[in-house]
């Protein structure tokens, strides 16, 4: 049900990030390995920080393994700061509107997993959405009413507290419906200058999250790596499923946590949600 | 601002329909000439009821002018009721689920025009659907929001008494809102069976709208002609704009009026929304 | 690398060949055993005979599994002789005129497999084309070269020997460059009467390739079967894979042979290329 | 049949080039005035040099005026050289390989007009492209196959001799088969550093063709005008049709002549086909 990669660091052409790795995440598209599918060929989506304060997006409804212009944009796109995702539609339409990652202004957000029965909790989450905001939402999936709510809730002032209200919020709409487990997923967000990255899910059984080592240890160790070598100090992957078998390079996030990448110290703490009052 | 067309009759290929007039709907894609905008590329829609009650609906985001799965469509599919539909969006993004024509079981629905500042009011619309019908709008367009209206208020017992209250609903909310002339357009619906055609607009400058003439009418005058004579008697064609220059063929429907294409005989009759109580 | 099925008997919906069965064409789009790849998502395409003696071809870049439009066919286009193909590229670019199935006049073509180090070898196999068929190749495929080299030979009068002829050159060319393993593939050819298929690589390891068991006898052993009751007694199918686990259904075709579906008794043939002379 | 433009001088985001003037390409792809066609909606193209030799190219089928893509990356990439075009096809299919720019290492090509006839003469022309750069040939326009034949006679040495070259074989051809005027069209191309624009039909009838005056020249006489102020000196604009209206901005390349944008001065020079020996 998707794949996604956040990277934080000096900045990179997408070709590093996207395809030079031995399981990319274009190799992750026809061969996912963790995942709840192996294909995720439903579109896709990559998100960059450069020219503008706005970040960049390309979308495309292509599978990523076959796109050409991605492949183009991504010898020639550099930056600091990129968030990629890779699709499987759990049945909504595979149109650019639904692919990750989206956007609000300065922040970007793409999700994996599902919020569930959704279909039967739309309206009722939808109407949670401010109604400022509620135009701006062009697609149809779950993740992107997910990241709306979260605006609402006031991701842009505290990103763990609004994930937290809004999965609050899925929760307790959900269990009124009679769904057992109504939330499932790992999320990154972005505004440009931190990436925040949540694991959770009700049931306690979460799709797969890793973070990559400092890149001071990893240089330590492989001092022959010619990626680690053009990477910053400060470089930081954060991905559904590890992009290599390199021996200490991947850690996994713990169930019911979340990560925040920013300039200091990154951060690693436990996610509980919010349920409303 | 899109153009469209509806045939009822003996089952014709989408051919004759949709590639053989001189100003054919594929014509009108690349050169319409009445409507808001010479190309009508972003996309187009054909529905049509064939093997089973629900119509079957091809839909493209390619302009139908280079579309060559509908032209091998057009070549092999036949049936005695169709609806096409090319468009120009409005602003809403260009993806298959914001083509026309929209479905929900037998019935199909298409619009030409726009629900003004549509953003604006997009919410409180939503907000009246019908929340059984809610989960089954799949995209972002006015006129889809404007089918499910139509739905909630009674489109399956009494089309124009459902169309007359929603139309009444956006003009309230639109007023509210300050929108002067909130409503704007043409619209066809059908069960698979009759064929509803209406041409309204707030500010009293309608989209235009065309009906065909009598057949048995037309062959009289032009013996000759080889399209009549295959047509049954009860074929009729509602246009956006006419599909040739034959004379006599088209007729406009006047302002805030509509049309029933049915067994027996066709009706045209005044049209007047029907405010909210 | 690509996927294929030929039908020919009573109409049938496309629903009922390309939906229904539990591993159906579609489901191999997305989890092929026996092919190459697990996924065939490099665009589709389905050819069928009906309303006139042109084939029509619904072809497209998108993995089938989540193409709407072929699913909207599906259920409304019934024909007694399709031929359907998934794609899953070796190289050449993901467009339409790379989908197969080809088509010349009433011929149809589709092709799993390949012709080695192609890129070495087309311009002399190009140039072998008949120069009056050369305009009619839109595409970049081996595949499509093939096509238009066997139609060369004489695809028209005798489709055995025209593809011996044809594989007989493709063998001699790659040779002369060097090619240990210059053919592999299974082939499907219609004029909308009859089926040729064939099995064949020079290397003696071929593509699989199936056959259905009489419609006869899988009736006898399975009265209760709903489709197989539907089933005319000719109706035969012929596929890369088993689109079920019925056990006595499916017979594998013998390397190095073709097969006839046709009026009266169907035939199986031994297959040797026909070097040039 | 096409527009195009091609840029030479400081770095500018694709934004100011391709959305900012008034009839800009964009524009230009559902508002031509001087093509042939109004709309140009048959797929586009735009090639730019920016981190690496290899220009990168970016494609799509889509029509320029409504793919969101074209617009995002219009915001996030700046180059100093950008070639771009948008399509109207004369028949080929739309797919990306048939948009322009072409490319072959470090070259960019692109054309607006055709080979006449060209289906009855492809092959002929086909067999003077170059054996070692055949394969490269990925689409199936008359550009391309010009684009590769001026490859052949040397256009990475020696540009206008060898668009005299392939331009002198293309009307020997045509001639032989009967063809009155057997080219007509505008090409630009460039190895990144020059850019060579040529302007010549067979029958004296060229497609339009215009380039920007000095920039200096320009800020004397528009001292106001913003994107003028921005402009290093070396800036030059070749354009199928003037990007607006300002007066003084524009000159018509004559007919029968090509231009070369350089370091250094600029040149314009007559230009005639050289048929072969």
């Amino acid at each position: 049900m998707c794949r996604w990669l956040a990277y934080s660091g000096s900045p990179l052409l997408l070709d590093d990030l996207l395809y030079q790795p031995a399981h990319s995440l274009i190799d992750q598209s026809l061969h996912s390995e963790l995942g709840v599918e192996t294909t995720n060929g439903d579109g896709f989506g990559v998100g960059w920080y450069g020219e503008s304060d706005i970040p960049a997006v390309y979308k495309s409804t292509e599978p990523a393994w076959n796109d050409r212009n991605l492949r183009e944009l991504a010898r020639s796109v550099r930056s600091g700061l990129v968030l990629a995702h890779i699709r499987a539609s759990t049945g909504t339409p595979v149109q650019q509107t639904n692919c990750h990652p989206f956007r609000h202004g300065r922040w970007l957000w793409m999700h994996n997993g599902s919020i569930a029965r959704f279909q039967d909790v739309k309206r009722e989450l939808m109407l949670a959405v401010d109604p400022a905001l509620y135009p701006e939402i062009e697609g149809s999936t779950d993740s992107e009413t997910f990241f709306f709510l979260a605006l609402t809730f006031g991701l842009e002032d505290d990103p763990p507290a609004a994930v937290a209200r809004t999965i609050g919020l899925v929760e307790s709409v959900g269990r009124k419906h009679g769904v057992e487990h109504p939330f499932q997923g790992t999320i990154a967000t972005t505004d440009g200058e931190s990436i925040w990255a949540f694991r959770y899910s009700s049931e306690g059984k979460s799709r797969s999250l890793f973070f990559s080592t400092d890149v001071r240890t990893l240089r330590a160790i492989y001092p022959e790596h010619e990626l680690l070598q053009r990477l910053g100090d400060e470089a930081r992957l954060v991905v559904s499923e590890p992009l290599g078998d390199l021996k200490g390079a991947w850690n996994e996030v713990p169930e019911s946590s979340y990560g925040v990448v920013q300039a200091g110290q990154d951060e690693l703490r436990p996610f509980t949600p919010r349920p409303p009052a």
